[in-house]
């Protein structure tokens, strides 16, 4: 790949609304992609989206293209997206999450464009000559047309989805938490049986359990208490509770 | 899961927007779920949306709720959707890819809600208070901050994409369920909520919370509810056993 070439370009071929120029454009600094590429905009649109308050990045650096084969010419794979289907499409037509990981792979080595066409009516067959092969989200048939911002999305999600299993952001977010880990280590038994008796005694104390009944309702908390699972952090802010309502209650 | 009620509802708390309130239900519509919930919606916002040229079925039959705790009361699992990040979150935290699967097994039994914030401040610590664990969409920490419509497209793509391997429409799975034993069967929010509003009066009323320290505890006794992971059974005991300490605290 020729060096400074991105990996992948988004390219909206005649979108209308501004709005969605713009939700493009988020959405590709959201997920980490900064080449998008317009062909036969409405000027209108992109001035529009251009000026709005918080235009991303990727929108200013955006260019324009008066065709097609133009905005695609330094590309080595070129796939389409649609909404399918009744059309006979002469294309491979691959699923996303299946489109995705091919792209993933092609990125490494070759140059990507994902084509979106206009709100309305999709990419043309003129558009789609262009294309190695299709792709499509896999909406319901009874409602299959999304919206452009929401589609480009769900592509590049799906993109940076199969490459990303690798990251652990999450386990790293956790770990910050100082105190986490004793919260997440389980009460010991020892604290369960003090929580126990203590809600017991409460218990007594405030006549919820009766004579007689008594046993059967001494494993019935028991087992109650054990069911919560609770944590040793939980543990203690339970023991805090209960001390302080069986004072009240005996008090 | 009572029949009838849908295996999940996405609520949108304090939207701002009718065009990404649009954005919500299109997705919803093309991903296969109906059940919108509002909270706190923008009046107009949400009667703009509603009269767009386009609005969607979903739309026109979601419904509003002055409050979260009401709008997920017949939720047994509430997952809340978040950009990050810098917040010490004090739940569980989920990337998109592993949270989507453990919703769609989750949904099979046991009604889900999941959250989505306002466009300019996400989720308040109270309505993540209300959540059993987050979400986040694995966006680049340097712009993580994602469009509304796009962040449900996203959320509701996951949940078809890791169920849709093997095509089977979520509805069948759940038909057979009906008469799971109801003490398996998890508590509901609003049982969850009302032994949340009773401990705290209790505590209130022992003296465990003290007078300007309300706000925090009180997030921090219904995040500790909520970690118990009651089932139906257990949490109709603790009612039982926090009203009659309560009666016993008060006479």
């Amino acid at each position: 790949m020729t060096p400074g070439l991105s990996p992948l370009c988004v390219v909206l071929v005649s979108p209308r609304n501004p709005l969605n120029i713009g939700a493009a454009a988020r959405a590709m600094s959201n997920f980490g992609f900064f080449d998008l590429r317009l062909v036969n905009a409405y000027e209108v649109a992109f001035r529009d989206a251009k000026s709005a308050v918080n235009a991303s990045k990727v929108l200013e650096a955006a260019r324009e293209y008066p065709t097609l084969a133009e905005a695609v010419a330094d590309r080595t794979l070129v796939v389409g997206t649609t909404a399918i289907g009744n059309r006979a499409l002469e294309h491979p037509l691959r699923r996303l999450e299946l489109g995705g990981r091919l792209i993933v792979r092609k990125m490494k080595t070759a140059p990507v464009a994902l084509l979106f066409g206009s709100e309305k009516f999709g990419l043309s067959n003129d558009d789609m000559s262009h294309c190695h092969w299709m792709m499509r989200i896999p909406t319901r048939d009874a409602h299959a047309s999304m919206n452009l911002g929401q589609a480009v999305a769900l592509c590049l999600y799906e993109l940076i989805r199969s490459n990303s299993v690798t990251e652990k952001p999450v386990a790293k977010a956790l770990v910050k938490v100082g105190s986490e880990v004793s919260a997440k280590r389980p009460a010991e038994s020892e604290d369960i049986e003090r929580l126990t008796t203590l809600l017991l005694e409460t218990l007594a104390e405030s006549g919820y359990l009766k004579n007689g009944t008594g046993e059967s309702a001494n494993l019935k908390v028991r087992r109650l208490m054990r069911r919560m699972n609770l944590n040793a952090q939980d543990a203690r802010m339970w023991l805090g509770i209960l001390r302080q309502i069986q004072w009240k209650v005996r008090h």
